[in-house]
């Protein structure tokens, strides 16, 4: 049995750790169009805001110890055709530039994405970067570490991590986004406190520009990046420029061959992780995902999404029975003291499928109040007012945060309405919550909202 | 319309409070043994710590503010009789040491718990506390200003709370448990590991002694508590004691009355929190709960849910109608740099109840490993073998064990299998967890032993 994977950081390098453990003795090649695999992309802010100092640190498991497990690992060759009528892949040595055709018997597609481009003028100015790459990386912390004014273009995740890794290191930052709001991901209104109390803590150390848009970038004799020129006419001076304006799933090649792209753009599976091709399979970023409350199609690309997908393909390509049924759409970023963590639908979200959105929104103590690190959190809760169900949570603040939204998750797996997650009895004790927690307190008055409804 | 309450620490001010709302013309009358009322009792080992310094912060709402929206408070009044046949009560005014009859149209039983005094030869000496009341954390924390050492007896939630609050004062502190192993709340495996993870943080701080007992307290010249002697010959002395060694229910003059007690020794409640008379209820640390997972009657006096059941006392004594279901058994509580954290059913516990228990016992990162404030939690997730169906979960560590046992309380609520809980999306970015939660580590451990059994 000749298994081929397309991609290595996070989805398909666990695709590969499983096979080789499910079928000991099947040949399993791994093509990579990066200089790394195997590693914890997520990681990168961390890495340039100088939480550790070596980049090996982002690698969770190395070449050599794939190879020693049998796993043939093929740096730099990017695959350009599949040919599913003959079950091969043309792929392209990019070192040498010379292509070739290997054989498969089951492919698995992990070829995630890749940064959008904005159309600025210039932006192919040395010291503008993206971040995807271990390389992008190490490029973005040895400028920084030369720099004293960054820019960063886009408020989403990677936008706000970066923002964080900048001003712990004393690099002043502006912060230009399109949209009228930061942090696009959340409700406008909760956009709204992240936008201020980011302000807030900001103590001239960085600025965000919100609706505004980045036109042109102008070089210095040496053809970096100088001066940014913004759509209203603004413009000002920085060192180097990161843009973090999303990214798009690397699926043209898998298009062309004939494999079902999904309404989101992403490669179209079934709960294995298979595509319209019986022996072909996809994971993580470059597949689209189902969303479990609404069990509608989403593209949401996360890194620990990748992990569990790559594992569902291996065990189904290898003759086992697993489902992924989907997400629920949960994250969460860190930027300076703030958290900000969500699950579910927001109301925009939900309104675009059709729902009934009702939300509560409480700002509450985290902990008791006479607790020396007691913070505010903001909690946004929404449900339908038709069917009374939960469908998801939004929260921000330097308390914390996370632990509320984690908390719904199972309701949400569970479709709980608010009315039985009003009895949801959470943990107490004055370092870790009120005595009513802030949780319970948003259920509260979202089920007195239904009830009036 | 006579409204009386008895208690008023939590269940008894918040029902008071509530009602006040509900019914503008009831007369309410709050009558407590207490010289404070309203307050947070969860809170007193951190004033003795220090964490704040005024012990007035522990109290939520004063007697004036009480007074100035029609409730009287009458403190230092103790309820000794309940005439259900007439809707009377026979209190007794301490102070002055007179007792009165009062009338009611609707009765409100709050009236807590009090702490078990072990059989301790001289346990009346000076300087041996409980922890109860506003005056005991007053007087502790005065005591442990003048002392060198002190000595816990119970490793309960209160006696680990005292632990953290002794240490952080540079207090030499001595901790005596009865049973075998410390933080019995928890399966033997989890309490194994609070002990390991103590002792590795001891620095000579403090000593745990297990399998053991205080027999005899012998005085100073001034009757002050000088040297503890216990069962198996040891001796050592102190300069104050603290006993927690467990509370239980004040439900003593209820029984008298013919209140229904259940068989956990608390007061019979149900869901309208009414007690077997139609026009007397119960809430707080006096009433039994439910335990919402096995359906049966426990007896977890704590804050949080006394406050639950005083509103919801409240509504229903007023004409509402509000159900308490009851409780997951959810718990947290700190020792220095440890959380302690459950909710549901541990092991021990699911046995007893006849239920087939099996666990799963992770220990991992609690975020991402390169992340500098990374900390261990250990898991221990516990489902019935039978049904599948999540039991419950405990956590201990540095880390953030609170947030996955907070993840598991809606699971358990939902009555969730393990099979179902695996396909849980919890957040991920590296400063909150790995790529894989040690929460789904713990549920896809859980359900192959599951399968196997």
């Amino acid at each position: 049995m000749k298994i081929v994977i397309l991609g290595g950081v996070a989805a398909g390098a666990k695709a590969a750790a499983k096979t080789r453990r499910l079928l000991p003795d099947a040949i399993i090649d791994l093509y990579t169009d990066d200089r790394y695999i195997s590693y914890s992309a997520c990681g990168l802010p961390y890495y340039i805001q100088g939480n550790f100092s070596d980049y090996r640190t982002l690698l969770v498991r190395s070449p050599e110890e794939f190879e020693a497990q049998g796993v043939k690992i093929h740096l730099r060759c990017k695959a350009i055709k599949i040919l599913p009528d003959t079950n091969q892949v043309l792929i392209n040595n990019l070192d040498e530039n010379r292509a070739f055709l290997v054989e498969y018997d089951k492919l698995v597609i992990a070829t995630g994405a890749r940064p959008i481009i904005p159309q600025i003028e210039n932006v192919d100015l040395k010291n503008v970067f993206t971040v995807r790459h271990i390389e992008d990386g190490i490029a973005i912390r040895e400028q920084m570490q030369k720099s004293n004014h960054a820019t960063i273009i886009g408020s989403g995740y990677i936008g706000l991590e970066l923002l964080e890794a900048f001003v712990e290191n004393n690099i002043k930052v502006t912060l230009v986004e399109f949209a009228p709001k930061i942090a696009p991901f959340f409700d406008d209104d909760i956009s709204n406190i992240v936008q201020e109390q980011l302000k807030s803590i900001s103590d001239d150390r960085f600025e965000i520009m919100t609706s505004e848009f980045v036109t042109c970038f102008i070089p210095d004799e040496n053809g970096n990046v100088k001066i940014v020129k913004t759509g209203t006419g603004k413009q000002f001076t920085t060192d180097m420029v990161v843009l973090c304006t999303g990214v798009r799933p690397n699926v043209e090649f898998a298009r062309e061959a004939g494999i079902a792209i999904g309404e989101t753009g992403a490669i179209k599976v079934n709960k294995h992780m298979r595509t319209n091709f019986p022996n072909i399979y996809a994971c993580g970023d470059c597949a689209e995902k189902n969303l479990l409350i609404s069990n509608t199609k989403v593209w949401i690309p996360l890194g620990s999404t990748a992990n569990k997908e790559g594992r569902v393909a291996a065990i189904n390509l290898s003759g086992g029975d697993e489902d992924f049924e989907g997400v629920l759409g949960s994250s969460v970023v860190r930027c300076l003291s703030l958290t900000m963590s969500m699950t579910g639908l927001n109301e925009k979200n939900a309104l675009k499928l059709g729902l009934h959105p009702v939300s509560s929104v409480v700002t509450k103590n985290d902990k008791v109040g006479y607790m020396p690190d007691v913070n505010n959190i903001t909690l946004k809760l929404t449900a339908d007012k038709i069917t009374g169900l939960l469908l998801g949570g939004q929260a921000v603040g330097a308390g914390d945060a996370d632990k509320r939204i984690n908390a719904l998750t199972a309701a949400l797996l569970g479709r709980l309405t608010v009315e039985e997650f009003t009895k949801n009895d959470l943990t107490y004790a004055p370092p870790y919550a009120p005595t009513i927690d802030p949780l319970l307190n948003a259920a509260q008055i979202l089920l007195e909202k239904i009830k009036q409804c």
